[in-house]
Parts: structure tokens; sequence; C-alpha cells
């Protein structure tokens, strides 16, 4: 899939391998929106019917602190996956080929992405039950978030590597600095959440959620000159 | 997406950008189609194999009512996801481009969507149990269709503001003003559907997706002129 | 999103109109696919793993009767949606413009096809059972497909109505009257399963295996001449 | 998807069925996309909340032997299905036309995908607890990966058959030969996994792992000659 990139459909068959690998392209990015999706959409799951719930006792049980907390999982983690997404194609729009390489770290992102549900079960679950339980799940949580945080970065050193000759359009090695300072800041940022865990889990699912915000301002565009480069 | 070629990418920033801009509306749908599709899907796993069935029994507990309850509340959720998705559609068939803001709020909209089938189950539990649980059951149900009108009328309100700068053609004064008089309408319809949940859950069902149908007949088409602006 | 068909973009904005409603088909067409692909992927979430396995008993209790009912009914059912999806594909491959109406059919065809798990898994639980219970599941699940196979009748006698105008090319009144007949054919097939179910469980899942391998020879194709109409 | 232009069906009926088979095989890789990103995604669902988790416990419980053989099941499943997606992709982007017996052999081969879930499940569940049931899991996690590179081998056999007129471009005699004789090779890796499962679980689970790495190279790759036929 990888090297047979459009530079080297140099004799023949031009309009065929080129389309060839437009699809390729797009076919990575409808897989990776299935799994957006899907994870995102898989988290409704998570939520269960409040149990024990006795006769006229329904509306006080759908919102106790537990379940409360479930819908406040729910959210934020919906929420991180649909600003992931975004960022996602952000970043993809700007590659013009897609290497064995962006494949693997893709797919790993990916897998820790469409495991987040699980982690958002978990912390669902103990986020109100406070002690070191909450602890411990608030760590969880912020564990997947600090790897996809670090496969971000990842992904966009590999695909600014070798004069960025896997995006659509060179960036100026300033512009490319800058760019990687952004990822890498991330992962600088969801590092200390995992120590934040052990101190309050309200406070880490409330920080994860402003987090998902600041990344909606989508990192690359402010790394951007205001023209095209 | 086909049309993101390699080929167009050579010829000047204009077309490129103009071309990424295309392919951010129609990801932006791919992710909503697919967080639609899921959502409707996944309805089916709120159905429960009828419990302490004696043997020759299954044919009766396939019919009880809290099945019928069950297969109901399906049926309802499956079809107002369905329509949702089709005026989603026809919403998004008139906006050329898709800023940050049009993107936070379809997401809010695609959370509460995807959160259904959540209050789909919550009611197919409690609809035939009568009193004050169904009808916490039914105000749950209600509360997210509310929440979801709020979220429609939002964005509409958004891509017609700024002179309808971010739909595909610029609507007349006198449109915006009768479309967003129908999207904040729908408001006011869903509203009063959470004090009808205290009078009767199973009516209030019905009506939900007497709404549906009633949406499924597209207020955006009739708030436009004969021939096109 | 109906009535605005091709035919009626006759002055300006052709080529926008036209892509407008060419995405339109496109994505009816999306929407069925994830629908289809989810409805057949969560198939696999009617298998339980085996309770109450002693230590080194697993080799057996993966391949009890029981459980073989399980993966047999999975399998079909799989296959069934499989094949529906492919004559799906064939159906709207001829249709040039989907109006309200049609709309309307197929999300009701989806709801059934995604409601499809569930008689699954009643099935999967009653069919080694044998007596009345096995009979009242495959009852059940031949329900859903007769349901079914009603909606694609109507759906076809819709799209053949009118002189064909759904329709990519004009089909002879011959021709749209034989694969009407197929298609009515097909719930006289689907029908008599209903009663069959009452005879025997295992039969019925093994006809309506063998149904879905004949829809898998394509009856439209059949109806069709030789040469293109 | 996009190329089903309106335009295109007015001009001879050639193009029009060209076009139509064109759709045929971009739907078909839709359809098995979605299957293999749902599959995937699915996975998360066999993880299970630990059970009996004691005040203070949770840390510990989140790592037990049992919890990290459902992560590492987990985590190979989904590189196993993201791996076969992407080699899924390198045969399809060389397939120029869908027959209906590929056709058939997809949707076999995406049934056992769609499968994986549930033998992962097993052998989540069984892994760590050693004897003849860890064997027998892991008997039933390799029986499921043998059948699928048996289908893999049947489809490009198919496709290569009757002088590749299915593939794009006509391959070599002996590039055929090779090339088939890679795909029976993958039968040959998969099979003795079927004995070495009553070995050692662990060390299949990780030789599975291993298989799929070793996929990820593109066994057609290596078949194709440096120049493109």
């Amino acid at each position: 899939m990888a090297e047979r990139g459009v530079g080297s459909a140099t004799d023949g068959q031009d309009s065929e391998i080129a389309t060839s690998e437009v699809v390729t392209t797009t076919r990575l990015e409808t897989f990776s929106d299935g799994v957006f999706a899907i994870a995102a959409t898989l988290l409704v799951l998570d939520l269960h019917l409040p149990s024990g719930v006795r006769p006229g006792g329904l509306m006080h049980a759908l919102f106790t602190a537990h379940q409360l907390a479930e819908y406040a999982a729910y959210a934020v983690s919906f929420f991180v996956i649909g600003i992931t997404w975004l960022n996602h194609h952000s970043v993809f729009r700007q590659v013009r080929e897609v290497d064995r390489t962006t494949t693997i770290i893709n797919l790993l992102l990916l897998l820790v992405i469409a495991f987040l549900p699980f982690p958002t079960q978990v912390l669902a679950e103990y986020l109100n039950t406070g002690g070191r339980n909450a602890h411990a799940a608030a760590f969880f949580y912020s564990l997947d978030m600090a790897v996809m945080s670090l496969l971000w970065a990842s992904l966009w050193w590999h695909c600014t590597s070798n004069g960025c000759q896997l995006l659509r359009t060179k960036m100026a090695a300033e512009a490319v600095r800058r760019s990687r300072l952004q990822f890498t800041g991330g992962v600088l940022l969801y590092l200390p959440m995992l120590a934040l865990a052990f101190v309050s889990a309200g406070l880490t699912l409330a920080l994860q959620a402003a987090l998902a915000l600041y990344y909606a301002l989508d990192p690359l565009r402010r790394s951007r000159p205001s023209t095209p480069i």
C-alpha cells in the first residue's frame, strides 16, 4: 500500500494509478471515520438502567449522582472523540500520501480511540464513589488520553519528516518546528493529568473536557501562516 | 470525496482550498451519517429476550404488553432517527461551508441523537408499568427530543446569520425569517411534550411519532419559494 | 428531499442541483449501507459465552447443540442481511430519483432489517429446545422476513409506477410486469414459512438460508432482457 | 461514488453500465469497510468491568492477569482486523469488476471477520486460566483465523482465474502463480496454529499478532514485478 506513491507513477497508467492512490487516502479516512463514529455511538451502551427503582422512584433514580456521573462521562468522551475526529480530518486533509508507517500509527491511534468506551465505563462506574477507586478510574481514563496524545505527536512527526514529502504542500521549516512543538506540547498537557487523577477524579474529567475544547481550536490552524505556504 | 484528486492539487491554491472545504462538508456528513446509522441500529440492543419463559410459553411471551412496548419504542426511535437524518441531509445540502461553530453545534446534536437509545430503553422498560414511573420515562424521552429541537433551531439560526454566507444560495430575508420561525416553532412543539409526559406516557410516544412524521414533510421545503432563489 | 427531481431542474444552476441530487441518492445508499453493515456485524453480540463451563470442559461447551444453533442463526442472518444489501444495491442502481415515498418505504425496510438481530437471538436461544418454543421462535424469525419481503414488493411497485419515472432507464411494460411478479412471488415464498415454522424450526432456518441463496441470483437480472432497454 | 452523475447516464448505455460496475466495486468496498470498522470497534464490548472490586482495590483490579489478557486479546484482534482491512484494500484496488462469486466469497470473509469478537471474548475469558480451557479458547480463535486465510486464498484464486479478467491490469502467468502460492502459503501458516493452541494459548496469541504484522508487509506487493505489468 505504502511506498508506491504518486511520485513513483512516472511512466504510463498515470490516471489509473493516481486514482487508486486517491482512493487509498480516502479509504483510510473512511475507515477512520467509521471507527470514530462507532466508538462515539457505542458510548451509549455504557449507560445502564438504574437498578432497584421503587414504584414512583424513577424520576429520582434517573438523576442521582451516579447517573449524572454516567451522563457526564458519556458527554465528555463523545466530545473527545468528536474533536479527535475533527483534528484527524484537519491533519489528513494535509496528507497527500499515506505510507505504511502512517497507516500503522493511525491503526494504533484508532485502537486507543476505540478503547475509550471501556475507561469511560470504568470512570462512569466509580466517579462518584470517591476515594482511591475514583482516582484509579480517572487515572485509567487519563492513561488512554495520554497514549492518544503520544500517538498524535508520533503521527505528526512522521508526516513532517523527510522534508514533508507525505504532505500536500511543503511546509516551511519554521512552520514544521512550530507545529511539532504544539503536538509535543499536547503530550505535556496530558501527562500531568495522570497525576491530577490522584487529586480529584471530577476535576480530571472536567479538565479532559477543557482540553478537548482547547483542541477544538485546531492547533494546526494556529501554526499555519495567514497565507497558505 | 472522489474529487479531491491529485491533479487538482497542483494548479493554484484556490481550487485546492475550495476542494478541501467541499471535502470538509462531505466528511462532516459522512461522520454524521455514521452516527445516525449506528444509533438507529443500536436500538435493537434495547430489546431483551423475555425472561422466565415456561415451556410452550414463548409465543405468548413475545407479544406481552411489555414486549409490545419495547417494539413500539424501538420503532418510534428508529423512525425519529431516520427522519432526523433525512432533515439533516436537507439542511446540509444547502450548506456550502462548515465553520467551527456549525461543527460544534452539529457535534452536540449528534451527542443527543446518539444518546437516544438510552431514554428509549428507559421508556421501553417503564412504558407499560403505568403510574409515575411511566411518566418519568416519557419525560426523560421527551427531554432528549426537546434538547434536539433546540439544537436544530440553533444550527439553523447560525447557518442563516451574517447574510447566509454559510449557505450555498443566498436566501431572501423573508425566507430566512420564515424558515427560522419554523425551526423555533419546532421547539415550541417539543416543549409541551415535557408536560404531556405527566398525563400519559403512551400518548407522548404516539405524539413523538406523529411529530417525526410531520417533520418528514420537510419544513425547509415549505419555506422555499417555488423557484430557486 | 423528494419531488425536486433532476427533471425539475430545468433552468439555471443545472450542475449545482444535479450534483446535489446525485448526493441525495448516494447518501440514501450510504445510510442504508451503514444500517446493513451494522446490523450484520451486531449479530455477533447475540453469541454468548457458554455458561457453567467446568475446568477442561470448554472445547465441548463451544460445540454443544445450543452453541451450534447460535452459530447457525448468526450465519444465516449475516448471509440474509448480506444478500439483502446486494439486492438493495441492484435495485437502487436502477433508481435515478428518490422521492419521499421511496425514502419512507426504505426507512421501514431498514427498520425491519435492523430488527433482525432480535429474532435471531430468540431463534438462537430456542432453536434446539424443540417443541412449541422452538416453533414460536421460528415463527417470529419468519415474521420479520415476511414483512421484509412485503416491503421489498412495495418498494418495487412504487418505483415502477407512473411509467417508471423514478428509474434511470424506462422499462418496457412487459418487463415491469415480470419484475413486479417476481417481487410479489417473493412474498408468496415467505408467507408459507410462517406455517412451516410450526412444523420444524430447523427446517425453517435452513429454508430461510436457501431463500437467501435464491435471491443471491438476483431476480432483477433475470427479468432483464439480454440487451439493456 | 460521485462519478455516477446524471449526465453520464444520458450518453449511450456502455458508459452507464461501465459506471455502474465501478459503483458496484466502490459499494462492495464501502460495505466491507463498514463491517471491518464495526467489528474492530465492537471488540471493546468484550471488555468487562472487573467484578468484586473492594474499596480502594480498583487500581489493582484494572491490571490483574485476567484484565491484561482481555486487553491483549482486544489489541491483537483490533490489529488483525485492521491489517485484514489493509490487505482487503490492496486486493480490491486491483479488482476491476466484482462478479457474483467474488461477492459471495467476500460475504463469507466478512462473516468470519465479524465473528472474530466472539472467539476474542472466549480467548479473553480463558487465556489466563491455563490448562485445557485456555487451549480450547486458543484453538477456537485460531480456527476463525484459519478459515479466514482459506477464504482469502479462495478469493485470490478466483480473481486470478480465467486470465485475470476480473483484475484491472492483466498479471503475467508467473506473477499469478507466485501470488497464488503466497495466499496458499498463508493457509499453511495458519493451520499449524490449530495444533500450537494445544501447546500454549499465550504463544498462539503472540504468533497471531506476529502473523498480522507479517501480513502488514503486503504479500501482493512482493509478488509484483518492479515495473507495473
